[in-house]
């Protein structure tokens, strides 16, 4: 992490983007948001004209879908390179996104998890699936989740489909005490593999967050996941 | 195990009948058998009157409901004692054996899983039950099991229930390699209780079972549970 | 939790002791504070003296040995129940703890672990001790935790021994990441039990902490573990 | 598996031995044996003469070293593809026997674990270990297992070792009732990645032996794991 960069949040106050912000101030690197109600301390605004403004060298945007595909691509047209950690885009909108990002001669990463331990989670379970015909998930999270089943389970179980052929079960374990927890369990012919990703505080996301932004301005074009950097 | 018995078992042909009929024989215990037909150098005969005939010391049942309210009532009348290990006794039929049992001055043994394990294991969880607010099950068997899900797991969940006043949900997994293990998982304020039994092998529960066989002879009455052993 | 109580911390500068400050202040308990350096606005103080004149209603011990036997003892004699979060008491001295505690009529109680879930694990890991001949212990910590084996190991494997006759083997991992978990592993005749324990944040050891200290107004003489009340 | 070849097996009355020779006796692809004792009904032989006579198709090596260096050298060298169970192979070894088997135009396959579940937490292990600064090993064996710790273990630790440059700390567990069970947990900052392996059934291995001893057939030069094939 040689060069501060200037970096600008999208969805400035969400759970993973109010992490961002704090990790970014500590960092020296925070440079401005979009939310949909401004701040004044924190430098958030509520339209992209304004955050396009403070010029970023880089945007990070934690928003949600359809506002993603909007705000990151308006970003790429500018020339301004962005790291994407929202789930839910259509072939058809990385085609676009990697087609605008080449034109201009910068980078795009859709990163689905800065983890990366629930990286290599996703990349083993895939991997095992060549090899073993049944897999089961299971997530754990607190009560206080509102997705069920959970991103991350549903990304690792599209990728044990594409691998085998079949789709796993996902069974969703909502306990207070709990923090981020998943376990992929292949069964095989006297065997059992499993992996087990436990996340258990904010800093396992935040280090894969910051090298994607020090990554994302030697891109061209899109690029998916933390593997690929 | 000083004294040898010899032991009927009803149910001679199902699968904990066969496991404990071989135990038996090799213990030199085994008297006869009966099941749905029969098998002449097993001694497994077809009707309660020719296990009589036999005049076992003790009869252990592993039959299915309804038969084994009839048969293990039936063998309490004619003042054998009896282990069964079979579950769905209702509170009636449990009066019944018990007032039976105490008349005909023998003992009476409802084992609902003869593992010492899998005992300890529904022990904890209903005491911890009285402790966390939330519990969930996790079960794990062989594609090939029938039950969905398993029985200890329910028996389980009736206990938590019982101890807390909610029930919790039971996940069931199904996996080619896997045997038998069950977990449950309780979560409270800032933590996580877990509970996990691992059946690896038969002689989990035939060492249980042989204990209740030379259990029953001293008691009167109807007992419920290795624990009470 | 009914009635506010006004709680001196002993060893209010450790890292129990600070979460203990934390806690007290927000419910409006905190009364003042015990340590090796005064802090003015905390109302920390340096010797017992300058304690007694907050004239607390409960102590709470938090320090270490020796400095426990001899802080909890004078606390006791002055008639302030207390709440003793500190382990290596030896017979005697809690013998004389006891005749002290009943003769001023107020409580003392010992809690070796505040957390609900570390104590069910302990006493569940006693009571499985006198079915399963074999156990280990495997838990698993911060690499900054300053002692290894852990404290909750080292009483699990006591309590172990003291049930079986035969010591466990300790564990012990130190893996950034994690946060206090351990496992307690029977193995039997085909079978596994185990039982765990993942202590995820400090609300754990919180919430049995305000307990005692509620609890101990209504004890008399010494009382162990969170389970005597 | 289309062609049926004639195997013979070295090491024939060992753990592993005993177990291929019965699975190639169903198979019927058993030719003959070699061990330290004659068995006249199952052809099993003291010396490798008599082994040739047989004409095997392929070699399937389950001795230990230095046997195993000698055995497997001997029978490329009348060209006949080798699959090689035994571990402790040094580089100058393999060069050797890579060389023979190119000359002779066969091929020769060292197996290090004949189960694939095993086989891939080896290499996922191996890969997580170049984003993961600390790995531990916990291995759960039976207490009759004559090596501690056991291989499977060391190779994994020499892997994590090779890839990340820090040897990890193994565990090894004895419990009666536990079959095979390998845990590599690995430590970041705030998460945890464990990958875990339980090995509950003879046939785990022997799907894989299988497999290897009907690759090898269409091999050159010499190969290294189930992963190659």
């Amino acid at each position: 992490m040689s060069q501060k960069l200037q970096v600008a949040v999208a969805g400035a106050h969400g759970r993973m983007g109010t992490v961002a912000r704090q990790a970014l101030v500590e960092g020296g690197e925070y440079c401005c948001g979009l939310s949909h109600t401004a701040e004044s301390p924190s430098r958030i605004f509520t339209t992209l004209d304004e955050l396009w403004r403070c010029s970023p060298a880089v945007l990070l945007d934690l928003t949600t879908q359809p506002g993603s595909y909007e705000i990151s691509l308006a970003a790429v047209k500018r020339g301004i390179p962005t790291v994407i950690g929202v789930s839910g885009w259509t072939d058809e909108q990385r085609a676009e996104l990697d087609a605008m990002a080449k034109e201009r001669g910068v980078g795009a990463l859709i990163v689905p998890n800065f983890s990366v331990g629930a990286m290599l989670m996703m990349r083993f379970a895939q991997e095992a699936a060549r090899f073993f015909g049944e897999a089961e998930i299971v997530e754990i999270h607190h009560p206080a989740k509102k997705d069920k089943p959970s991103g991350t389970s549903r990304e690792t179980a599209r990728r044990i489909e594409a691998a085998s052929g079949s789709a796993p079960a996902i069974h969703s374990l909502r306990l207070t005490g709990s923090l981020a927890h998943q376990e992929v369990i292949f069964g095989g012919p006297g065997e059992l593999l499993t992996i087990r990703h436990d996340s258990l505080s904010r800093e396992s996301f935040v280090a894969g967050m910051m090298k994607a932004v020090h990554a994302v301005v030697r891109l061209r074009g899109l690029s998916i996941g933390l593997e690929s950097i």
